[in-house]
């Protein structure tokens, strides 16, 4: 069978982009850089989210909805906001079309200008602080702790599906305190809860860390990433956590009365992940064949295909393959039973393979004669004859097993990824062959963005567990006391 | 206590915006017409979403999303559609901001205007059908079943939290079908569907039935609705489904050839319902005293008030009342304990009965020693004394009887207040007390146009279960077969 997909090795890009199409994920639409996410690509997207909306949950947050529309006025409020956020912008100017006067359809309406434009939001910190002013008087009104679902528009030049695009989907969580402390550990814990989710479900390991001052968020005094490394040896920025100060209450006048009874302006939060977690997913674990997926996270975990010639031989694994569907659902288990006669086996397991689905089972007649049943797992590619009887224990264990293995394969390769240098010479040699790297660096944004020209490797995080160690900056020779994490990334 | 709301027999209206306010369901936001749903409003919408997206993948349904933007030309190709739409949209004519020459702030920059504009979705129908057009060649890729969930925007001059806003949440379902006949029952499959959610979930008794002309939605040949009767007497329409024909396949040139390989256009549907559930909600069980809510939709359903004086009675009771917390949450019933000590008792009752949580209990030192514990229903406003052992099997009675009850109030109020008239005269006397008016109607829509700019009432539907009987129309003298209903409408 001809493979469907460009391999890796000749181009890792291609490769990317027709698996996005070929597995039926996302497509591009006819508005510039805007995607369409298809059902299967959404069905993935609405298991994160409902893993991670029960993580924020369970850490106390509360789900709301704000405007998508921003006066423009609100966006200067905050200058390294609207530095940030203004150059890519859709901006609505006006509220009603009407006929064309020379009959070409429709066009605006001149009279129905608006007074001040409204920003499509790239994110919303300026709405819901200018909305928290009239929730917050006193610390009784202290914490906020809210998330929104939505989608945000940040007008991107060179698009990419998933990883990069005009509209994108999200959830941002913005959180209101009365100290300085409760807000730092609340930005911590919501980029540990972003690590856990990576981890514990996307099967990808991330590095926990904080940006420099280059790469934080506009308008945040420090912002926690967690970095994901892909196959081709590049990073991805997977979350963000942000500590904003009283940045914002400033901008929007959001002062509290202390316990004491003294004013003082509110600490913030806000984090967020989006649809680009699909891009990390994709791209961390999938091969030559199709998508890898994480059981967890997987739409389908199951499929059966019965191999069959005749009705009476379907009929017969249909009742066998019911009892072991009900089994399986019992235990929470999504599966699929593809008894589609218009295609035949050979195509439904290179159908199934080039989706992800981790675990197959064929079904034919002889199996049903010996009790048995072949399974085959989407990870490893390999297969197995196993007893009908109890197979669903087997199953079970099995996804676990595929859960924790492509885990440990992305850790494998990101240990073997990663090199320490201490010469800006072998910086750019190793660069060249991808993957992360610790180096020392003299703590200053003029030579990160030196190293950034002169070879588009950026400063991905200061990682959180980094120890302290004495060493001099690759690049200006200057004292450093700790090493950095360089990669070229999306 | 001083009452909070104003009360109903005052101004309905007035009542309804003090509701939504301080049962802290929604407010108005900064930006015209759009509203911020707070996170109390915000989870009844949840406990909807989540049933209604069972309800739909029960149905075959998958979910997808599609681009907020619409080309502006897209509006064009269905005349009937753009005609119905273009007078109320949000238009996107730039994507950048630059600094202002002057230093005052931000300002739209001339050169980053848009060849052509973009409405912001305030239907997906053109979008939708412009991407199945890549979607589908033959009767095997057939039917599409996707639904959204999204926000849109309509630039509506007079809005009403919930009820009417420039932007609303909702979901719209966009189906593709071989032949006519499926498309229709899938249309009639998704009003039925939305006619249960309404009655079984949110306990408020619908009226099914098809739209005249006049009302059908911008570019269906058929509208199917549900139609809720609001405590004032005015009806609100709560989810339209409409057989939308071959409108937008010919608008979108999407033909697919068919088993016997002849080419057609596909049929078409689209189905929705909105935040304005959430009016229709608040509206038709709530009181004086503030909102009633349906236990099936209830965020909290069981909230447990402690009454204590000294630290060691709120320990007490704590004990007791965590096993039986421990117990209804395993029964999947959502519980909250609320010790907060800032508060009274008394404010604490007043305030879970603003919010409309079934059932409230009261523990305090005496209820431990007696065993006992005060139950109070919020629908009916009783209470009773009932022994703290098998309690949970009680509260979990009770809130099926108060589904029950509140379904049952307001399929009583309907009743009474749906009368069937034969002369305009009595029509028009009747409108002025409210409620469904039963009447024949010529069929024409110059008849309805006339009633509706004389009496402000309109046809809400012609009933699905509506007898044949002959009869004339109240209005022309001319004859008519079937009694459509009239009412004033939200
Ligand atoms: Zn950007
Ligand atoms: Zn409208």
């Amino acid at each position: 069978m001809a493979k469907v997909l460009t391999p890796r090795s000749e181009s890792y890009s291609q490769w990317y982009n027709d698996l996005v199409l070929k597995a039926d994920l996302a497509e591009n639409s006819a508005v510039r850089g805007c995607m369409v996410i298809k059902p299967y690509g959404y069905a993935i997207w609405e298991k994160m989210q409902s893993v991670l909306d029960r993580m924020f949950k369970d850490t106390g947050h509360e789900n709301a909805y704000f405007p998508i529309f921003i006066p423009k006025s609100f966006f200067s409020k905050e200058a390294d906001h609207v530095e940030g956020f203004a150059k890519e912008c859709a901006v609505v100017t006006h509220y009603r079309l009407m006929n064309d006067p020379d009959g070409n359809g429709v066009v605006v309406d001149p009279e129905a200008k608006l007074e001040e434009e409204l920003i499509v939001r790239p994110t919303s910190e300026t709405i819901i602080w200018n909305t928290y002013k009239n929730w917050i008087q006193s610390y009784r009104d202290l914490p906020i702790k809210c998330n929104q679902w939505a989608n945000v528009v940040r007008w991107e030049m060179r698009t990419r599906l998933f990883l990069r695009t005009a509209e994108f989907l999200w959830q941002e969580g913005h959180t209101a305190h009365a100290t300085k402390q409760e807000a730092i550990e609340e930005t911590e814990t919501m980029i540990n809860v972003y690590g856990d989710f990576a981890e514990k479900f996307m099967a990808v390991p991330v590095v926990k860390g904080i940006k420099s001052a280059n790469e934080r968020f506009a308008g945040a005094l420090e912002t926690y990433t967690i970095e994901a490394l892909m196959q081709d040896g590049k990073a991805l920025q997977s979350g963000t956590s942000h500590f904003l100060g009283q940045n914002f209450a400033k901008a929007f006048d959001v002062k509290f009365a202390s316990k004491e009874g003294k004013e003082d302006y509110v600490w913030a939060t806000s984090w967020g992940v989006s649809t680009r977690l699909m891009g990390a997913l994709i791209m961390a674990h999938s091969d030559d064949n199709g998508l890898v997926l994480p059981p967890k996270l997987a739409p389908i975990q199951v499929v059966i295909v019965p191999i069959f010639r005749k009705p009476e031989e379907l009929a017969k694994i249909k009742e066998v393959a019911g009892g072991l569907i009900a089994k399986l659902r019992d235990r929470g288990i999504d599966v699929k039973f593809d008894d589609n006669d218009n295609k035949k086996p050979g195509w439904k397991f290179a159908e199934y393979e080039l989706k992800g689905v981790p675990v197959r089972l064929a079904m034919g007649p002889r199996d049903l004669e010996n009790g048995t049943v072949e399974v085959a797992r989407r990870d490893t590619l390999s297969k197995e004859v196993v007893a009908l009887d109890g197979v669903d224990e087997h199953i079970v264990k099995l996804l676990d097993d595929i859960q924790t293995n492509i885990f440990q394969k992305a850790l494998d390769f990101r240990a073997q990824s990663t090199v320490s240098v201490d010469t800006y010479d072998e910086f750019k040699e190793r660069l060249e062959e991808g993957g992360f790297i610790m180096a020392h660096w003299d703590g200053t944004p003029e030579t990160e963005q030196k190293i950034k020209e002169e070879t588009k490797a950026t400063i991905r995080c200061i990682p959180l567990d980094q120890p302290e160690e004495e060493g001099v900056c690759i690049y200006s020779g200057k004292p450093s006391n700790k090493r950095v994490m360089f990669a070229r990334a999306y």
